[in-house]
């Protein structure tokens, strides 16, 4: 990772930790660890100090981290995170009051409060609203990973025929984006028929028949930052309700991407594209009409009626509604689009949709 | 899954529930979910009161949890987990104490903290006790993945050979097991040559080369059960230190798997295992010994110098000494087993090891 943009991200992170009132921050998240420090291993915590970023991590990782970390000093960590992170900050004399990231467990929390003998604070979006802004390193990341995941669906489609099972044309998937020199950013859906009313299916050992509806939500990572698309097909002939319902979902995701700039009310983009399914008298999706995507899969903003925000420029967001009627079908168009100086930049549109007419 | 299974579950963790002075449980941790309810989406909690099991999930997956939670109320959440448990909770004038499992993060305490007028209680080990001794039915399905997996490696073999990239066959191993009607427990290591050296190596584009050493940390994950196996390989001839070295492994495993029986310290077991190592002056790792798994990869108990628990009928644990010389070579052999009652057996013995003499 270039060291230029790791050193601004810790600055942001220095400037928001003052205003908590803090200067020291205990960093437990694993995305917010790679976002500052650049290491990549599963079990790592960083501590930010006015000084100095420090990477614990246990022997199973000090030798990656050496290479991956080059801004930090890598404490190995021989018996357990929260007694390394209480040693390291009990030496640093100026450290009065520690923030810990409030997605640490209460169980880490009560560990740190035995090991740090300074105050101990619960903070929130210290580091996450530098993250909802990508730069343009992370931007040609996602956008790498969005052309990986379409070369991969667009290699899987010959084996999209009746007889596959889901869950094989899961792994079908997820070994084209590996020989892509990616990974999957979540467990691939694979659902066909009315396995597709379920938005958050588990592919399991229905095999594809002929006239059947598919639905596939699947994502690459690329260098860590991830991609998440859906895309909705018919083996043989689609039914009339299946036309108007993928239609629809169409029009509603058109009307919200038409809205985004600079600017626009998240909630009125939420609200923009479920208007569109109700005035049609479908049922309107329980799920948001999308999230930030980046190092995680899912992260800030998040694209829902409750949104107080405005879209800024260099945000990442998936736009995603969709239809689902029980036990019948369910169609869900998702693409991850950039917000940009007027407007926004669809990042998936190398995968294409079927039209359905 | 069997409901005589889930009461008998849901008795005991009710009676360690008074043990701690609460009547009301609020479980936040996926394994703990599908251990109480069966319910396997990835965002639900369970609510468990002396009368009832609550299973809280949104729209999604209110359609999967009406099927798969016959012993439950399902309640759908409109809002936020929070709000809803609030609501909940609040209704039922028996509760006095809530408790809370310490593996919920701080946002979600204080959310919780916000929206329930009872007194909250953070508590641990409520559930994990009772997952950590394993039922017939548990133990076939960990059989059952341990069997997938072996045949997926054995699957897989045709594709180990030289020019395949690290990525390329961990994505060749998951789709075997995907085809074998199972999932991956975690994400497959596949490590070549100097990488075998980093425990938790990421799979990347290196080549597979004639005269390789090789290193495959995988699982197969059937009906939410995990299996968890690490096999080392060498492509044409190894050298001396690697036959040392693998042989020292091997060693140090045996001499483990024979203290293994009910009452055996597990502290005694995990030194047994670095003994070996330390007697061959081979660098002793830095990891556990082992680990408890069942619905997750990583359960009670933790093989390690630190337990002060004895072994128990029941249990299934990993056992995976290894040796890591820095950027030369790394070799960790790790199986599965059932603790029976006068020994244990093992579980991936269907996945052979090499003889390298």
């Amino acid at each position: 990772m270039d060291l230029k943009h790791i050193k601004k991200r810790i600055l942001s992170v220095r400037s928001r930790l003052e205003r908590v009132s803090a200067n020291c921050l205990i960093i437990t998240k694993p995305a917010n660890v790679t976002y500052t420090t650049g290491f990549t291993g599963s079990s790592g915590w960083a501590v930010i100090t006015p000084r100095t970023v420090y990477l614990l991590t246990d022997s199973r990782y000090t030798e990656q981290a050496r290479k991956q970390c080059s801004n930090c000093v890598v404490v190995d960590v021989p018996d357990s995170m929260a007694a390394t992170a209480g040693r390291l900050i009990n030496k640093l004399k100026s450290t009065q009051t520690a923030a810990v990231e409030n997605s640490a467990s209460l169980a880490v929390f009560n560990a740190l409060k035995k090991n740090v003998k300074c105050r101990l604070k619960a903070v929130s979006d210290i580091v996450e609203p530098s993250r909802s802004i990508k730069d343009a390193d992370e931007i040609s990341k996602i956008r790498r990973a969005s052309s990986i995941a379409a070369a991969a669906l667009k290699k899987s489609e010959c084996y999209i025929k009746p007889g596959v099972t889901e869950n094989e044309l899961a792994g079908i998937i997820d070994l084209q984006i590996r020989k892509l020199s990616a990974v999957i950013s979540f467990d691939t859906i694979v659902a066909f028929g009315a396995g597709t009313s379920q938005p958050h299916h588990q592919p399991g050992k229905r095999k594809l028949k002929s006239d059947d509806t598919i639905l596939i939500d699947f994502g690459a990572r690329y260098k860590n930052y991830c991609c998440d698309i859906t895309r909705c097909f018919v083996v043989g002939r689609a039914t009339a309700l299946y036309k108007k319902v993928y239609n629809v979902v169409r029009a509603s995701q058109t009307a919200a991407l038409k809205m985004i700039k600079p600017g626009a009310g998240i909630c009125e983009v939420d609200l923009a594209a479920r208007k569109i399914i109700a005035e049609y008298d479908l049922p309107v999706y329980g799920h948001s009409t999308g999230h930030g995507l980046g190092l995680e899969v899912h992260e800030q903003p998040t694209i829902s009626a409750n949104s107080k925000e405005k879209f800024q420029i260099g945000q990442v967001v998936t736009i995603e509604p969709g239809v689902y009627i029980a036990g019948k079908l369910g169609v869900r168009i998702e693409d991850d689009i950039l917000v940009t100086a007027d407007g926004c930049e669809i990042l998936t549109s190398k995968c294409p949709k079927i039209k359905i007419v």
